[in-house]
């Protein structure tokens, strides 16, 4: 249950409406950074008798809500939320569709530099690149950890342009913020919900990747946490999910973006190189992802894909990502005019 | 095994030919209606050796093919395949993206001369509707079956239309070719092997579904038993898969499409109505498949879709339909010129 | 809606209610060979008023169903129900734990006298063997067809056994009917309807097989067309289903067996050949199916794996088929004692 | 690549080796508490040219290894491992089917130690109980955390049995180990690597559940996380899959188990409640477990069902897992003597 007051309400009125709520045997919560003000009441199983609430002047409005998550649904914020990025670079809303690009993982100051220089030629704002790999196997290469952080930060500060790596561990959370601008939750940790807790309680923006069988509703609960605990710039990553079908890495759940962006006022971006998994698929579905409404992408480019250390196959060339990329802003400028 | 001859090769050759590969243990197979003289190799378990067929002048090339399927790849027919339906409308490589539109159910007389006196009007060539439906359940509404092929027939007639429907048994197959231009195979029997050689036998272009749980290699399998049977005008249809996820009714496997391009011959279109099972998403995912290299779509519209027998939820208005077409035409016409 | 009448109702009753249905606008339906007599209405899209009928003493109850099936359901039929095969052998109920056995396809005379002979001598009352063959690729073995449908036919007249083969069109119905005692709807075709309601209209017994992506309410919903269409002995058989995993064939989905027992009177056995697709979990699985409340098993045999024409890699050798044979039986009398 | 040394090799005979193997590019690695003396060779992509090794006279046998995990596989240890909890209860091989039951989530000191007497008096050796929860929604019962491990700690020291929880964070690895006897790692932290590894650090024994969409192979890569950093002590828990199917609240995939035991040495249990999500369908899967060969079984077991924080309606009442723990009892001292 969501109780929203009206801009008259006073410190006291909301001190009386905790009260009340605690008296109801539920547990009031201050919902932070909000439009508007408004307590969240927790600690209920199924529907709330909201009698004792009832003609209390300082309510504007009593939501109930069933699902899973309440601050990052439509319901509560109605029109689009635009992140920013690191003071400067705007996704969600009527913001241009937003590139990120990079290798999956750092593995050298060389791979890196060459990379970033060639992206912040191409007008690319985001550079990605994974420090900490999450690996199936202890037995393959689990990237270069904080060496890779520091080379990632180096790589910023020269070329200005802006970092996004992937945090695994709620204990790296100070240490990854300190050197990066964007944190990224990958597939894998979606549901690590200290990780999510911590990275909630920070206030960089937090690229949030959908699971691998994650649910829409999953997927949305996990963003709640986030900004449940008080930062609200999550932007949400269609990676791809597991079906039966082998023939991609992933199957590339498209539709699902003009869904979520139904249900939830965040930003959402897609990731053609995970959700495929091959290289002559990215482009196709990164195009897709600009006429159903994704804010962005995330694509892996690499200057020699033949000799990664991950994520070969599905990595990009310099020249045929620079073709992508001449193709995605001609069709998100058509877009604009022509389909939203 | 592929055995490709010399166009000098002469029907001697071609009887020697056959003769050796009986010797061998092996089936021949005369590849009908093919740009190549060829014969087909069936019977084996694996790898044939072909040391018996080396050496003979009429032979241009031996294909050792290992995958199910062998006359719908790029192997054996490298360039796109342009089916002709109705003796008129074109689909397949340069041809203009093909749209096909009409209701789930033929429900009467007067909804379905409704639908394509619409669809005419907006420059639709062939009208979609069922007269046997597969439903789960023999207490729902099965289709109007033969006095809807009736219909289909009738309106056809008075309008000009193409008419596609689908076909779900073996012991249908002339009455239905008598009746409609097209004939669809839903997803539920894309196994339905009988069914498909009965439509192979008739010179019917064949709308091909991809089953709800069909891999890519087993469609292609399928559409093989056609062309095998001597009908090379298939048209593959992607229409979702069946996941984890239920939020969609199906999830459209849009990244799917440029992969069977790149490894058939045959056009691909697409059904965002069933792929997606939500009115609102039908427009973004029939705009996708458009950039991914789709040939056409079929799109579920109904003049009154609250009182649909079948598919209400996912059939669009007329009005809703128009924009949606005009949106279509607008992209695929960028696409043309930019994308591709 | 199922109208189930007093046993005093009179034919004239009878007449009147049917009467009364089709002036609501519905179609009633005698439903033959049900425990109680009873009408059911079909034609209603969702909830039925049922006020005219209200008040008609020849009625003992309504009930109002929502679901896809009604005649399989427990709410009609509240006891197991017990099908006999080739009018001496029982499955379902309290019937001993049935054992089907045999090769996945018929190959020659010797291979299936040889198994049939062995399946004899072991106990085994119920010889599989394939004869028409749903193959991926048309350029794989498709079975004998009907020289196997003799061999099959041969083998029960020498051995007394009884025999199931799969019946893959409706056009086979009465050739295959008139060779074997047991009809088999492959997983393919559990949603070819006109199959469905084609073996529905002969008397012979039908295992229906789960299809690979089907709910257990579309199964549920397949088998209603075969008692919808007059025949009641159905034989529902779970043979695994596909999910992301591949380190077996399918996925044994043995939980659902008690789930299905609870919503339908049906006898429910089980095909842990298919279901892993490795022989050395075929043994487990099958006594896994024993204790989780299974009717029965249907097992590929093989006299020589090694040169099956298909399923080699599933099929057990005679030893080990004997070895499982005398644990299953073990098991199942000791579950009958102490488990269930 | 394992590296298996003769019984007689010298502390000298292994630094030689571990020097070669860095010349080769490539990194030693010690391999700790086995039961030969052996070294993994890490940081290789693909095979390894094993020439510089070949010919040591200190070196029994080269093991190429081309999955993902080496520890955990039946090629480097081919016995079955036995797993001993809290220096008293085993686990693996031939010891008795081990029975793990309690709430989902402590409630109360009263919930649990009613539990706890219960389970005590019943015979059974561990209580399971989560203190934290991880849940979809933060507006959820997250668990008592701090307060439920001191419940845990106070029920084992009064009743003297185990105790396993869940644990969620690297950071909590000291804490949680010093109030329970056996770490959980839950279905959505399987591939939490950084939990994996501090776990892998600890003495504890591990518990380390399936992913909701792991495969076989991904989760015996995540035991091995575990095993690498030097924890030998982790017993598989099988507890469903996430697939199309939602009659169920997971699909049971109770044949990977015997599969499982095939590939690796580690002992295998199988969680029923979770498995399928409904009181009446643990009992049969719990059975079913047996058979397979499971190791052991986690229930659900809650003394107010109706009135639990979560999963109430997969929880057995005290007297229903009475019943069950006599079945399992029976029919493992049956499976003992006549199955295996």
């Amino acid at each position: 249950m969501l109780i929203v007051l009206h801009h008259s309400a006073s410190e006291k009125d909301v001190e009386n409406i905790k009260k009340t709520i605690t008296k109801m045997g539920l547990k009031p919560v201050a919902i932070p950074g909000a439009e508007r003000t408004a307590i969240g009441v927790i600690g209920n199983q199924g529907w709330v008798d909201d009698a004792p609430l009832k003609g209390n002047k300082a309510i504007m409005e009593i939501i109930h809500v069933t699902k899973p998550y309440k601050l990052v649904s439509r319901d509560f914020h109605p029109r689009d939320s635009v992140v920013t990025l690191g003071g400067k670079v705007r996704v969600g809303g009527k913001s241009p569709f937003l590139m990120i690009a990079g290798p999956c993982a750092v593995e050298s100051r060389q791979q890196l530099m060459k990379t970033a220089k060639f992206l912040k030629k191409a007008g690319v704002p985001v550079l990605r690149g994974g420090a900490y790999k999450p690996r199936t196997s202890p037995h393959s290469f689990q990237g270069l950890r904080e060496s890779g952080l520091d080379l990632l930060d180096e790589v910023r500060k020269e070329t200005g342009l802006l970092v996004v790596t992937e945090i695994v561990s709620p204990e790296h959370v100070e240490l990854v913020a300190g050197k990066v601008d964007i944190l990224q939750i990958g597939a894998r940790n979606m549901q690590n919900f200290d990780l999510l807790t911590e990275v909630g309680r920070t206030r960089k923006p937090v690229i949030l990747k959908r699971g691998l069988s994650a649910t829409v509703e999953e997927w949305l609960g996990s963003a709640e946490y986030i900004l449940f605990n008080g930062n609200p710039d999550v932007v949400l990553c269609e990676r791809g999910i597991r079906t039966f079908e082998t023939a991609t890495r992933n199957t590339a759940d498209l539709a699902i973006i003009p869904l979520v962006r139904k249900m939830s006022h965040l930003p959402v971006i897609f990731d053609p190189s995970h959700a495929t998994g091959k290289r002559n698929l990215v482009g196709p579905a990164a195009l897709a992802s600009v006429v159903v409404g994704a804010h962005g992408a995330m694509i892996e480019v690499h200057p020699d894909p033949e000799h990664a250390l991950s994520d070969g196959p599905q990595s990009l060339r310099f020249k045929e990502f620079e073709k992508l990329l001449a193709r995605v802003r001609g069709l998100s400028a058509f877009s604009r005019q022509k389909l939203f």
